[in-house]
């Protein structure tokens, strides 16, 4: 197990429902340290291909792409989830349908901030059904930036999100893929 | 002028309807060194008050309170703005006002993750009416922690947000007061 797995076994909780509860460390509480390690795993995974972005999505995601922009030595970029009033018109958009929150919202990136030039590396906590990232990599397409790389903490492995992204051909390194997980006994299985 | 003074006169502009756009930098695109520094600069400034928490409330506050946070070494709860449903029942609450978006949300901060061992260092970005930390402290209160100190990024200084904390007795430290500010001239003028 990696230092992220080891962590979830000691510190997460699977929920009925097909939940797995890391908001001790994760997405609510936020363990820091981890975020750095969790940032320099990903330099390492994504050294080379010529990073200048890193682009998330509110608001779980940021901590962790805070930490990998800084080991890149790149700006980061946040989605926005609902169109603020201060929000340029001069947006790009998606559509991304919440696997959390059972609701719909449409996702921002001010046009000023992704160009042709990007080399994108796109962060997220969580992939589950793959919505959120689809919603991302359409707006780095439609900005004619390129997705170098997806970096996601975990993965549930039995939802078809990865198989699909992997599918389309990106490069996506998911840092704990759990394969199975059972609310009643606790346990989790991880991808080898 | 200090580091983030100078900043925003380089790379803000100001709108009309009292609208300082600081996205290139701060709360859309994010210089993470930028935050770093504030980072550095909140450690210095609220040093030797015991800090074990950092409290801040998603999205735009996450980059600064995770630097903030790490200078310290310790956890960082961000505070959710409308009841997930994989959030616990038992949970801290608190009714507040937006001043970008003119809506109102429930704020909530999960119980497990204050106490009253718990010395708190509250981080946001912006500081207007004082709607969002007003909320943030009832919360800390709540939960019998005590507020050590508040740390913002910018505060508008011609708002009320400002002087009703201080006159409640908080140690607040904003990193830039903007006494005034003109969409026509663009002029920002910011407190001595």
């Amino acid at each position: 197990m990696n230092f992220l797995e080891e962590r979830i076994v000691k510190d997460g909780f699977v929920r009925p429902g097909n939940i797995l509860k890391v908001d001790s460390f994760l997405n609510h509480q936020i363990d820091v340290s981890l975020m750095e390690e969790m940032g320099r795993e990903f330099r390492r995974r994504f050294e080379g291909k010529g990073i200048n972005k890193v682009l998330t999505i509110e608001s779980s995601g940021i901590a962790i792409a805070c930490f990998a922009a800084r080991e890149f030595g790149v700006p980061l970029v946040f989605a926005k989830k609902s169109k603020s009033l201060n929000i340029d018109a001069d947006t790009y958009t998606a559509e991304v349908e919440s696997f959390t929150h059972k609701n719909t919202n449409t996702v921002i990136v001010s046009k000023k901030f992704l160009s042709p030039e990007d080399k994108v590396l796109i962060i997220d906590d969580f992939l589950a059904n793959g919505c959120a990232l689809k919603g991302l990599i359409s707006i780095v397409e439609a900005a004619g930036a390129s997705v170098e790389g997806i970096g996601i903490a975990i993965e549930k492995g039995h939802q078809q999100g990865g198989k699909m992204i992997r599918e389309m051909g990106y490069d996506l390194c998911s840092l704990a893929i759990v394969e199975s997980m059972d609310a009643e006994s606790g346990e989790i299985v991880f991808r080898e």
